[in-house]
């Protein structure tokens, strides 16, 4: 096992990771920006190393800094959390080259899953459904054709766009008429490339997702699904694990997420993200080669800790684990603890935390970085902890979790716990019922 | 099920019951004492009501006050919590009289397992070992015979005294001619009645308790053992579920918790301690008849809530789990926080708690009613709190443990955990070879 590793990254996930070696017996060095100094992870870190000003891309992207804060301290290796260079191939290559270990998949099968066309690839090619859509679109025609088969409303998608920009929704033939055009040319004008692709548009789905763990030497077993449909904006604000799909249907889901994972002998942790529509039909979305900020959820049904999998995993160890070691109990939910303002359509609240008091009690677990007297820092995300809960089952998950949120004191800064309140008080979320358009539709934000 | 209940105590255990409480919709009244105002509880229940000055004589054990309080609120039931009333036979009579449920046992069973005479009768009937004893020795001849039938050493003991008190230890035949007369006059003095019995001695033995629970209906399950021997003066300091104990005789000891429980058709939550010797000999040595302060270290490994379990039993619910649906899983170790400085022989620390800052993360839960700016009265223990943790093995148990100790922040009073830091870091500890004298054998204390 290593005897010291850096942690690249910040907040909670810094300490989390922290957490984890410390009960190893391992080292640990953080790098922090200026504007983290002060922050938890730096102050309990055996070390730590300063690799630029506040700006993420001078300091938490700041590749050749964080690599000499490696190769200074002596660490072995590099976890990179998630965010930053979690999924950044050329930085875990670059780790390889200096002979320090990148604790996370292969530059190659991040590579592979890391674009839009290859994850569908690597999709079929491992016969796990993908949304219904099409290649590069030639023109017009094509696209008319293409939404008939395929069946309106659909997605108009620059190629070349990503994370939810270049999209445009089309309901009608006449819509597509009038707006293909102008789709192709603002493709060319944000992403220098007019070419334009088709799928399907799905006015409300499930999100839900697979943890998988890899050894990279073709052994993969899943640790069960989580449920992440409660968002904002593509943001996962509350997440829970089992999901409460049919038996069969979440049967079908794990085995794909495996399958998937095998296809590219993967290696260590990873979270396999699939659309679930009303019927009942599943389609891959995309793969994230790296902790997962829900990941908690999955550790308190399953009793495993995911971050000592990841070690053990990077340190050559393996993955002693068979599918069937895997006992999945209880239910667990987690809230996002941000520090936003709900009703101002949540506004960034930065500034000095006056006060805080964090539940306790049966089945609560609180993983945060802040501190009375601390200040969230304006520059990264808002996000100050995460408030986990477990209890036998789901209506005793939700009630346990309104008990502790409603203890929860943070004392300055607008947070999401009133609002998560309303929801664990809403009908449509007590009874499961929830769509990834729960806030617009069964909350009215 | 009960729609508001009455809590008579204070501190975390008042809080634990309420968050149970709340989880399961239920209306908490706390009542208080005058020191006691500013208390989390008091802040948190839905009504509070003072009974009383600080003294507990005067507050939470002022029998016409706290049944006042019940009647005057509406609370249906009243949950007595460990200490003060939760084991006076009186107390839960006066609660039926008035038409309260008290969250218990009936007041017959505290009363026949009350006194020690009646637990030593219980435990011969229902074929459950007690400590190789006598009864009342009719004079020095008597003491002489049975001390050699017993072996030395031998405890003699004041019959009507109790809680460690009235006690004398002899090692030989010559100790018992010259020490005799005077622990009969010492028996005289101090409990108004010279009588005498006596018991072996045990040096070092673990102390092993088995939780149970029943229904009043015949009805007991067991959840698993405890082993509670790192003690300080027979206060209990670190406690861990299971124990190590062989498994076969790890199995005699539950059974023998059962069989005693069903003999007194008992009903709700109850412990059942144990002395385990050197030789894998165990002797009963009394019950309690309450939830205890170190349940929660069987709620990790089981996934119950006790509490719930004792709310549904007083309410008629009953206990609907059979023994095969207890699944216990991994280790569990909790360390009671004290204000008291074990530099100086655990004197209580009293004052105003400056910082606090509470691990968190993986598999750590906190007790605790204690917040930054809370002042901790000098009029009652010294427990501010409880640290528990939960890892797959006890190795790992330990580390987390460990690693949850160092994290802790208590910043004002002096507490036990630098010492918890230690023990965490003691071979013999570790390797779990730990009888109740560890504290003064293996820590020099």
């Amino acid at each position: 096992m290593f005897k010291k590793i850096l942690i690249a990254n910040r907040g909670e996930i810094a300490l989390r990771i922290m957490r984890t070696a410390r009960e190893m017996g391992i080292q640990t060095v953080v790098v922090y920006s200026q504007a983290d100094e002060s922050s938890l992870p730096v102050l309990l870190a055996d070390e730590s190393v300063c690799v630029g000003p506040a700006a993420s891309s001078a300091s938490y992207l700041n590749i050749p800094n964080i690599l000499s804060a490696a190769l200074m301290t002596g660490a072995e290796a590099i976890h990179p959390g998630y965010g930053f260079m979690a999924e950044n191939p050329d930085f875990a290559e670059m780790c390889r080259e200096h002979g320090i270990v990148f604790i996370g998949p292969t530059p190659e099968s991040m590579r592979a899953l890391g674009s839009k066309a290859g994850g569908r690839e690597i999709a079929a090619l491992s016969n796990v459904p993908v949304v219904p859509g099409t290649g590069i679109l030639a023109d017009l025609d094509a696209a008319v054709l293409a939404a008939k088969q395929i069946g309106y409303p659909v997605l108009l998608k620059a190629s070349a766009g990503g994370g939810g920009r270049g999209q445009k929704i089309i309901r009608t033939q006449d819509e597509l008429k009038k707006g293909f055009a102008q789709a192709q040319e603002e493709a060319r004008l944000y992403f220098s490339d007019p070419d334009l692709i088709m799928e399907k548009f799905l006015e409300e789905f499930r999100h839900i997702e697979v943890q998988v763990m890899g050894d990279g030497q073709g052994h993969v077993i899943h640790i069960g699904e989580r449920d992440c449909s409660i968002q904002r904006r593509n943001q996962k604000l509350i997440e829970e694990a089992p999901s409460n799909l049919p038996a069969s249907l979440r049967q079908e889901i794990l085995d794909a997420g495996v399958r998937l994972a095998k296809h590219v002998n993967y290696a260590g942790a990873g979270t396999l993200e699939f659309i679930v529509d009303r019927d009942g039909g599943f389609y891959f979305m995309e793969m994230n080669t790296r902790i997962q900020v829900e990941h908690c959820v999955s550790e308190m049904i399953s009793g495993l800790d995911f971050v000592k999998m990841q070690l053990q995993i990077a340190a050559g160890e393996g993955l002693p684990l068979q599918q069937e070691d895997i006992v999945l109990r209880g239910h667990s939910i987690e809230c996002r603890l941000n520090a936003e303002d709900p009703d101002k359509d949540f506004r960034p609240a930065a500034g000095k935390i006056q006060e805080v008091y964090f539940p306790g009690g049966p089945g609560v677990r609180v993983d945060s970085h802040v501190y009375e007297g601390y200040s969230i820092p304006p520059h990264y995300d808002s996000l100050i902890g995460k408030l986990i809960v477990w209890h036998e089952s789901r209506d005793q998950a939700i009630a346990r979790m309104r008990r502790a949120l409603q203890e929860a004191v943070i004392g300055g800064p607008k947070t999401t716990i009133p609002l998560y309140i309303r929801i664990m008080d809403n009908p449509f979320y007590k009874r499961g019922a929830v769509m990834t358009n729960f806030l617009k539709t069964r909350m009215d934000m």
